[in-house]
C-alpha cells in the first residue's frame, strides 16, 4: 500500500492516507465537453434548484424553521429522513461551488449554501444532536427506534456536506455544524454509549472521511466501531430480517451483498473507508469477495443493483428480473462510491469499469434531459405505457411510467445531483509511476507527480459515441512516467488499438494499456475502443432472461422503445436474431436485425398454458428492430421498453416487410 | 337464471336465489375416501386444534378478554386485523361440526365453539360494535382508518361464522353475535351514515350470504352499496396507488383483477352475490370479463395469483415470475370462492376447471402432512435451500423455505382450516334436469331432483393419480333425468371416455359430459380421463418462462426437487427433452427425459452477461430428472425447487450417466 508522499488535494469526495492509487481532486480535473460535460450543466443550472425548489414546497426545509422555532412536532412534514436531501443538496452544491473557488463565478450558489447552512445550523441543540424528526417535546425519543429512525443515516450526509464544504470552500458554519454533529455521534455512540448502530448506513463512510479532512482520530474510531458492531443483531428482526439493514451477518463474515442495496453499499464503502485508513487488509478482502460475489450473481446488465420492490434489496443469486428490477439509481451512485474507493485501494480497473456501466446506465439513465424529473427505480422492462406523473405532486418512487419531478422518498434526485456534481473526481488518478485515466471525457488534467513534477493531459473524445481517446500531454516532467488508460472489459472479442506517441500502434486487451516514456509537450497518445454494436447474452442461471438477448454499444445498454414500432405495437412484439449483426442506426440509434410479431386474427387463448407446440412464437415480418440508448428511454414520452429481447425462433414468416426502414 | 323451487338446503356456504345451478350441501354431499378424505381428516384433527393453540398461544383469543375485561388497549396483542383468524377458525368449526350434526359425534367442537363465542361475545359493545384493535380508551376512534384498520374485514368474517352455525347448527350465541355485528354495520355504513368501505373487502360477500341465511333485506342492500361505493376513491391514495384497494374504478368499470390479489377476489366474489340476488347482469358480467382477462394474463400454471410480493398484488399481464411468485394461499382460497359463485350464477365448468387446479396446486400445497405447518406464499422456484421456520416462533409470511406453523400475519391457515372443512360443498350441484358434478373424490352424494324425486349417487375414483370416475346411481327417480360430469380443459389432446350404463363408450370432449336416462339403482357410468403426464409450455409473453416447460398430470402440477438430485446439486441444473414424453415413476412421480448440466470445473464468470456464445448452456449427462406432484413439495426438508424447467439445448454431452435410474 502507497503512503501518501503528497499534500492531501484539497477538492476531493474520497481522500484515502493509503492505497495503490491516489485521487485527483476537481482541482485537478476539469471536465471541458462531451456528454458528461452536458449532463453537469444541466445538473448545475436546473438540478440543484429544482431540488431546493421542491424541498421548500414539500416542507422539508421548513422542517428545520419549524423545530428552530419550538413548533416541529405539530408542523413537520416528509419520512423520518427528509433532513438528508437536503444535506445531500448542501453536498452538491458545495461540489459545484468548489469548482469555481477563488474565480467568484458562483456567487448564488454561495449564497444558498449559506441560507440553507443558516437554517440547519439553527434546528442543532446544545449538544449537537440535529434531527428535525425526533427528540423535541412532542416527539419522540432521540434514538428510540434505530431501526427506522434514519438520524445518524442523516448526520452522515449532513457530515458529508460538511467535508465537501471543508474541502472546497474551506471552514465556515457548515462545517462547524458538521462536527457538532460528529462530536455528538462519537459521545453518543462511542465506548459506554449506546451499543447501537444505525438501520441506514452512510454515518460510517462520512465520519471516515471527517476523519480524513480534520485529521482526528476519533472520527476513524467510532466508524470502525459501527462497522464492527453492525452484523451483531443490535437491530430489531423485521419482516424484511435482518439481512435487510446487513446486521445479520458481521461485515468481515458475509460473502456477498444482500439486503436492501443501498444500505449494504453504503456499508461496504465504510468497510472500505475504515479498512484503508486503519491498513486491516483482512476487512478489506472481505469486501471484495463481497463486491466479486455480487457483481457475478446480482447485478442486472446496466449495472443496476436491487431485484426487489418489496425491501428494496437484492434478491438470491441469479434473481435478476428485468421487469421488476428496482435498480435504485441511489443504489447505482452507492456502487459507483464502493467502485471507487475499491479501485484506489488495489489498482484493479474491474472497478471502474463497473462504474462507467453503471454511470452510463443507471446514474445517467435517471434525470430527465431538462435535469427537473428522474427515474427513482430503473427498470429494464416495462411492459405498460402508464402515463406521465403528475408535474405538480410528489410521485410514489417505484412507479413512474415516465420521470417525475418529486417523490415521497426523494433520496434520488439530490444523490444525482451530488454525484454529476463530484463526477470529475471519478476520472483520473496518480500513483508514483503517472497518471491513470478511469472514465473517458473531454478533460484537462493538471497534477503534480511525486517527486514534484507538475504534468498536464488534455483529453480528446466524442465518448461513449466514438470510441477514440487522444490523450495530448500539454505539460510534462522531464523523466519518464507512465500515462495509464483503462480499456475496458467491455472491449472483449474486438480489436482495441493503442497508438503512441511516435505513431507505434498495438492491440491492447482488457485492463490497463500503459504507455511510458519521458514525454513531451504536444504528445498524443490514443486509444481506439471498439465501440459497434454487439449482442450481449446472460448466465443461463438468471432465468428471467432466457432466450433473450441485448445491445450494447460501448459501455451504453440499448433497448427497444414503443415509440420506435409500428403505431399500436408494443415491445413484446420484438424478435431478434442475434446470427446477424446489430449496426449502427441514424440519430445515435442501433438497428438490430429482427422480425416483429404479426398479429394474425385469432382470440387471445382463455389460458396462457398449453402443449409446447401450441405455445410456440406467432408469426413474424422481418423488419429491423431500432433501439436507443437506454438512459434516455421514456424520453419521448410514456412507451413500453425491453433492453432484454426474445431470440426469433425458426417460425412461420409472414409476407411483406412489416414497414419500410426508418 | 332459476328460481330456486326446492327448499333451501341448509348446509351450504353459498345459496344463491337465483342461479344455473343450485349447490348441493354438507349433508348431501359426502366425501368417503382418496386424496381430500385424507386432507380432511388431517384438518379435521390436526389443524383445527393447532390454529387454536396458536390463537391462544400469541394472544389473538386472549385480546377478546382483555377487552372484556378492560385492558386491551394495554395487552393487545397482533395485527389489526388478528380477531379475524379467530372467527375463520370458528366458521371451519361450525362446518366440520355440521357434518355430524344430529349424530352427537363432535361433541368437542361443539364445546369449543361454545367457548370461542362466549369469549367473543363478551367483546361485544351495546351497539354491535365489535373489535379488539379499535374504539376504547386508549384505542385509536372506531372507523379511523378504513384503509389498514381492517374492522369491517374482521365482521365480514365473524359473519361468516355465524352464517356456517346458522346453517350447522341453528340459531345460537355465535349466530346472535353476527347478526348485532351486522345491524351495526348497517347502522354506521348505511343511507346517511359513513360514506366509506374498508380498505379490505370481505363484508360484501358476507353480508349477501347472511341476507340469504336469514331473509332479511337490509344485509344485502348494504352489501350492494358497499360494492358501488368502491372504485370512487374514499380511501386515500397510499404508496401502492388506490388499485391496491380496488378503489381506483367502479366494479361495473374494470376489466380485469388488479391489486391486492386477496382483495380482488374477495370483492369480486361479493360483487357476484351482489349481482346474483338483486339479478343484476351487467355486473354479473363485469366480474366474469375481469375473471376472463386475470386467467388468461394474471395466473400461475397453479392457479396461483398475485405476482408482487411488494404488495400481495396482481401485477401486470404476463408478469408471472415463478421465483417471485407470492400466489398467497388465501388468494387461492378466494379463487376457489369466487370460482365457486360464478359456476353456480352461470353452469360454464371453466370456473370448475381453475378450482380444480387452485385446490390441487394451491390449497393442497399450504398445509404439512400433518396439519400443523403452513406455506403463505405458493413460489414457483425455490432457489436456495434455506432452514426449516422455527417451530416455535411465528414466521414471516413470505420467507418460509419448508411449511412454518404460524406466521406473524396468520391468514392463511384459517383459511385453508375452512376451505378443507366445507370442501364437499363444492363437489356437486343439481338443476331441474339432474346431477352436475364438478370435481372428483369417493363420495356419497343423496339429493332430491326437481319435483321430490330423491336420487343418490356413489362416486368412487383414486382421482386424480387415476383417472378413471365411476358413478354409481345407487337411488334413482322413475323418469328420465341427466348426470353430468366435467370433462377438464386438461384433459384436451389426449381421449377422454364416458362409459354409459349400458357399457357404450363414447369419446368426450373438454366441457361437459352428460348422460340422460331413467337410470336404475346399479347403474354405472364410468369417466376416463388421460391422466397421463404432459409437457406444457407458456404463451411467449410470459417472459419470465421463456425456455421452459413443466409437466402436469391431470390437474396436478409437478416440479423437480434437490432432494431428487445427486448430492449436492440443485434445480438450476436440470434440463429436459420435450420431444420425448415423460412418464410416471414409481411412488407416484414423473420421470422427464431430461439432463443434468456438468459441472466442468471453469471458475465461475466474474460478469454473468457475454458474447451469447460464451453464455450457451454448459454441457449437460443425460438422466431422467425425477419429477414430484407440487403439492408435496419441501415435505422432506429444506430444499430448492422448480416447476417451470429449462429445455435442454443442442449441446456438448458429456460422457456416462450422471447416475443410476433411481
Amino acid at each position: 500500500m502507497r503512503e501518501n508522499s503528497t499534500p492531501r488535494p484539497p477538492v476531493l469526495p474520497v481522500a484515502p492516507t493509503s492505497g495503490r492509487l491516489r485521487p485527483l481532486g476537481l482541482d485537478e480535473v476539469r471536465i471541458t465537453g462531451g456528454f458528461w460535460a452536458r449532463r453537469r450543466e444541466v445538473n448545475a443550472t436546473a438540478t440543484l434548484g429544482h431540488c431546493r425548489h421542491w424541498m421548500e414546497r414539500v416542507g422539508w426545509i421548513g422542517n428545520f424553521r419549524a423545530a428552530a422555532e419550538g413548533r416541529v412536532h405539530r408542523d413537520r412534514r416528509g419520512r423520518e429522513f427528509a433532513d438528508s436531501d437536503v444535506y445531500k443538496l448542501l453536498e452538491a452544491m458545495s461540489w459545484q461551488a468548489g469548482q469555481h473557488t477563488g474565480t467568484g463565478a458562483d456567487t448564488r450558489t454561495d449564497a444558498g449554501i449559506a441560507s440553507l447552512t443558516e437554517t440547519i445550523a439553527a434546528a442543532q441543540e446544545p449538544d449537537g444532536y440535529l434531527s428535525t424528526a425526533f427528540g423535541r417535546p412532542g416527539q419522540r425519543p432521540r434514538y428510540s427506534d434505530l431501526e427506522w429512525g434514519h438520524e445518524l443515516y442523516c448526520y452522515g450526509h449532513l457530515i458529508q456536506a460538511g467535508v465537501a464544504e471543508l474541502r472546497t470552500r474551506g471552514e465556515s458554519e457548515l462545517t462547524k455544524t458538521a462536527r457538532r454533529a460528529a462530536d455528538h455521534v462519537c459521545a453518543a455512540f462511542g465506548p459506554g454509549g449506546i451499543e447501537g448502530v444505525c438501520g441506514h448506513p452512510e454515518i460510517e463512510t462520512a465520519l471516515v472521511e471527517l476523519a480524513r479532512a480534520t485529521g482526528e482520530q476519533r472520527y476513524l474510531d467510532q466508524a470502525a466501531l459501527f462497522v464492527e458492531r453492525r452484523g451483531r443483531g443490535t437491530l430489531a428482526d423485521t419482516e424484511f430480517g435482518r439481512a435487510y439493514f446487513q446486521d445479520d451477518l458481521p461485515v468481515r463474515e458475509a460473502t456477498v451483498l444482500r439486503g436492501h442495496a443501498v444500505r449494504a453499499l453504503y456499508l461496504a464503502a465504510g468497510a472500505v473507508d475504515v479498512a484503508v485508513e486503519t491498513r486491516d487488509d483482512s476487512l478489506l478482502a472481505a469486501v471484495v469477495r463481497q463486491w466479486e460475489t455480487t457483481v457475478a450473481r446480482r447485478t442486472y446488465l446496466t449495472g443496476g443493483m436491487g431485484a426487489h420492490h418489496r425491501d428494496e434489496s437484492f434478491g438470491d443469486d441469479f434473481v435478476l428480473p428485468p421487469d421488476r428490477a428496482y435498480a435504485e439509481t441511489c443504489a447505482g451512485v452507492a456502487s459507483v462510491m464502493l467502485g471507487w474507493r475499491l479501485l484506489l485501494a488495489t489498482g484493479d480497473p474491474r472497478y471502474a469499469d463497473l462504474a462507467e456501466r453503471t454511470l452510463f446506465n443507471v446514474v445517467a439513465a435517471s434525470p430527465s434531459q431538462d435535469g427537473r424529473a428522474f427515474f427513482y427505480t430503473n427498470t429494464l422492462h416495462r411492459r405498460t405505457r402508464g402515463t406521465a406523473p403528475d408535474a405538480d405532486a410528489e410521485s410514489p418512487r417505484a412507479e413512474s411510467g415516465t420521470r417525475a419531478p418529486w417523490f415521497a422518498v426523494s433520496c434520488c434526485p439530490t444523490n444525482v445531483a451530488r454525484t454529476l456534481a463530484l463526477l470529475p473526481a471519478y476520472l483520473a488518478t496518480a500513483d508514483d509511476r503517472g497518471v491513470q485515466l478511469h472514465q473517458y471525457a473531454d478533460a484537462d488534467i493538471a497534477t503534480t507527480l511525486t517527486g514534484g513534477h507538475p504534468v498536464a493531459l488534455r483529453v480528446r473524445t466524442d465518448y461513449p459515441h466514438d470510441g477514440r481517446v487522444t490523450v495530448r500531454i500539454t505539460r510534462s516532467a522531464d523523466r519518464p512516467w507512465t500515462l495509464s488508460l483503462r480499456v475496458p472489459a467491455w472491449a472483449a472479442g474486438a480489436p482495441a488499438w493503442l497508438v503512441d506517441a511516435d505513431g507505434t500502434r498495438r492491440a491492447v486487451a482488457p485492463g490497463t494499456a500503459a504507455v511510458t516514456r519521458a514525454f513531451r509537450a504536444g504528445d498524443e497518445i490514443r486509444l481506439e475502443l471498439p465501440v459497434a454494436p454487439r449482442w450481449v447474452g446472460a448466465d443461463p442461471r438468471v432465468d428471467a432472461v432466457r432466450g433473450t438477448v441485448a445491445v450494447q454499444r460501448g459501455p451504453v445498454v440499448y433497448c427497444a422503445e414503443s415509440v420506435d414500432l409500428p403505431a399500436g405495437r408494443e415491445v413484446d412484439s420484438v424478435r431478434v436474431d442475434p446470427s446477424a449483426r446489430p449496426q449502427d442506426g441514424p440519430s445515435g440509434t442501433v438497428l438490430a436485425p429482427g422480425a416483429l410479431t404479426v398479429p394474425d386474427g385469432r382470440p387471445e387463448a382463455p389460458w396462457p398454458y398449453a402443449v409446447p407446440e401450441a405455445t410456440r412464437a406467432p408469426a413474424v415480418r422481418a423488419s429491423p428492430v431500432v433501439l436507443v440508448p437506454y438512459y434516455s428511454w421514456a424520453n419521448r414520452g410514456p412507451s413500453t421498453m425491453r433492453v432484454w429481447l426474445p431470440v426469433r425462433e425458426a417460425d412461420v414468416e409472414a409476407d411483406g416487410p412489416e414497414r419500410p426502414l426508418p
